[in-house]
């Protein structure tokens, strides 16, 4: 953290309390084999240091499914599980915090879910209210709301890839105060959610944090080849970093939360201020 | 009208009633010469036809007002006014809708405008609900619904420019069963909503035509720059038409509004039908 920053904001200066460390995780998960990819994340991490890390969609198992059964067999119970243990534990190691996609497993329902966690334990579940095609088949719905938990004096809001698509999920957490959306992603649509991300951004004057993975998964005759791209972008639109399409890679951008508190675009219009409910449909 | 197309919507054949002709004009209004933009706008339109045709925000009066007094002047009354008459007249001999962008006056109030007219009279007065920057020291926020109109067998939404950043406009307009979106403009920030429509488009499934206008308009010490850059959308976001930055052009895309119909971006999700607004904040 660095104090005392002045930097900016349309027309007004603004005294920043600090400088934020972000940064995502792009990475190759090997179908089902959990700890290697736990290990594979800390690998990638290395010596690297920041005050938040994004993690992919369901990272830790991987995501062509072949059946109820494999789906289950991967899914974990959150907080219990392995995998958030795990990811307490390097949170703890690294000072850091982490939001991560992972399969969860609660009574018969399994789901795309993603915990925010910390070196002091869970701070979030959140369970993907927007499911992405055959994810249908092996997921129930999400059903908690999208939540926003304290980082390291920030306000992060997660969303879980396709949430992208619907105006609403990122508007949800923004409207909550949301200051940096952390966006674990699986996406095999070239280029759509690199557009629609950038402009969550910008209509919510929002820090986007997209963790995408990469790599061909081939299971059961099914084959899906995932995007890469993950980003961060600013609340101006601006892209702050961008990954290739294939490789694995680690990237880290110090940011200042502050920024997405001015909604400003212009000195007369605030994007969440000039909102009018009344006349959306719902 | 071309009758009895069949096409492929994702894994269903359509057969389509009917192609239509949509069109924009861009413009470089001069400011207060509202008799000169409606003829350059027939100048400009020539032996074009089209279905509809989407003209500029405030195409008949220019946009940078230097006083109360001069807004009130120009504003008109909708229908009685001069402009709403004359594009009936035109939509008359041309046999098309239009939608067109004008400054409306009732009673004390100035309303940023857009009026849905056709051959037989006015179909639709929309006030715009986004004010951009010092338009809100000459116009009163509106006070109408985001309408949707029928067009030649379509069903035609409207909204005007700065609407187009909050996701909500275009999505009402969406619910409301809008196949295309007619958004007169006269866009400042360069490339911004070029973005943000290519999502709209995809984000709802729906066809949109942004109308620009172009040139420098300098008045009482204020110059703005109009960007061009008019475009027509299709559902799947693929840019059917864009415009240059600087030069006044007709468009005219034939496409066919029942493409809007089917909201699937895959067999598993429906744009529209997947939306979840339990989990939305309003």
């Amino acid at each position: 953290m660095v104090l005392g920053r002045r930097y900016r904001v349309g027309r007004s200066v603004v005294y920043s309390a600090g400088v934020m460390r972000v940064g995502y995780v792009q990475m190759r998960p090997r179908f089902g084999e959990v700890g290697a990819n736990l290990r594979r994340v800390r690998e990638l991490i290395g010596s690297e240091r920041a005050d938040l890390w994004v993690l992919p969609e369901l990272f830790n198992t991987g995501y062509v499914f072949t059946s109820h059964d494999e789906v289950r067999a991967l899914a974990e119970v959150v907080p219990a599980g392995d995998t958030t243990h795990e990811l307490i534990t390097m949170a703890g190691e690294l000072g850091a915090h982490l939001v991560a996609g992972l399969a969860e497993r609660e009574g018969d329902q399994i789901y795309n879910a993603a915990v925010a966690v910390g070196p002091g334990g869970m701070l979030a579940l959140y369970r993907k209210v927007h499911l992405f095609s055959e994810e249908k088949r092996w997921f129930t719905p999400g059903d908690t709301p999208f939540p926003v938990v304290p980082v390291a004096g920030a306000r992060v809001g997660v969303m879980i890839c396709f949430d992208h698509y619907f105006p609403e999920s990122a508007r949800t957490l923004a409207l909550q105060g949301a200051e940096i959306i952390a966006h674990p992603s699986n996406l095999v649509m070239p280029g759509i959610a690199q557009r629609t991300m950038v402009v969550r951004a910008m209509e919510n004057r929002v820090f986007t944090v997209t963790a995408n993975r990469v790599g061909l998964e081939e299971r059961g005759g099914r084959a899906l080849r995932f995007t890469g791209l993950s980003q961060i972008v600013a609340p101006t639109g601006e892209l702050l970093a961008r990954s290739p399409e294939e490789t694995e890679e680690v990237r880290v951008i110090e940011l200042d939360p502050e920024r997405s508190h001015d909604k400003h675009i212009n000195p007369w219009n605030d994007v969440l201020a000039d909102r009018r409910p009344a006349f959306y449909a719902r």
